[in-house]
């Protein structure tokens, strides 16, 4: 039995698929970059940076967390031999909004003891100013060792408010 | 000095912010739902998975792991209130193509044994059969009690080659 959810993403994607046309594309991207944003429903990464398809990867999870991101930055440059990484932060971020402890009494809360005590170590990496934020991440891929001197990096604000960037560093 | 890549994704953000109308979307997904997918740069989840803007987290990394994307994926449902996940991975992910020891070799041969060090512990999550990992991703996130016995998981494959989604559990 299909959940809405689900059943949307197949009707959805046999309208995409059947327009298809770009089966052929290589697996390194072709612009050697990589774009590593947040998880937020608002932020449409292909249409508002320009992406076209095959170009960057595209990493994101909650609050665009470089630490978080490292294992696969490090396969995006090692393995796939991307040279550039834009990074790029957003206004309204939901990781502005509670702190670890809070995260960590929630899920005791709403989840129990075991699964608190599953993730008892987890850093939920949450922050308080984001341009302090995308300083601070920046500078943590520029003095990592597994990042290599010569990865071009550099932090953006993107505006959920009116869908523009701009550069901090 | 800007980089070409940085002077993409400024100019083609302005002509998509000279069109933005969707300034006033809330913070927590409106589908209440969440899409786990790989960084690939053949996938553009927007389009291929009928996600509107607003509508869902979107979370990716190399290899679309449920492991690597645990901590974004209890702030998407603790935090932001999702209740189901779409997880999907793809054919012909770099991910079939590297071992745990060929990723931490080529680290040291490249960027040397400081960079080595620091990542001495990394799991790179690779995987030798598409199916067999999202299998095991969807399981992990079952029996994980961090995810709710309520929420929804599926799992999907990609096809980069005809751009079709199949239902794999």
């Amino acid at each position: 039995m299909s959940s809405s959810i689900q059943k949307n993403l197949a009707s959805k994607n046999a309208e995409y698929a059947s327009k298809f046309t770009q089966g052929d594309l290589a697996l390194p991207p072709a612009k050697h970059y990589l774009i590593l944003t947040c998880m937020d429903a608002r932020i449409d990464p292909a249409a508002a940076f320009g992406i076209n398809l095959g170009d960057a990867h595209v990493i994101r999870n909650a609050g665009a967390s470089a630490r978080d991101a490292l294992r696969s930055i490090i396969i995006s440059q090692q393995l796939l031999g991307t040279k550039e990484i834009i990074l790029i932060k957003h206004t309204g971020c939901g990781m502005l909004t509670f702190s670890n402890d809070d995260a960590h009494s929630l899920v005791k809360k709403n989840l129990g003891p075991s699964a608190s005590a599953e993730i008892a170590t987890l850093d939920f990496l949450p922050f308080t100013n984001i341009d302090d934020a995308i300083k601070g991440d920046v500078e943590y891929l520029k003095r990592s060792a597994a990042v290599s001197d010569d990865v071009i990096i550099s932090g953006w604000v993107y505006e959920v408010e009116t869908g523009k960037v701009r550069q901090i560093v």
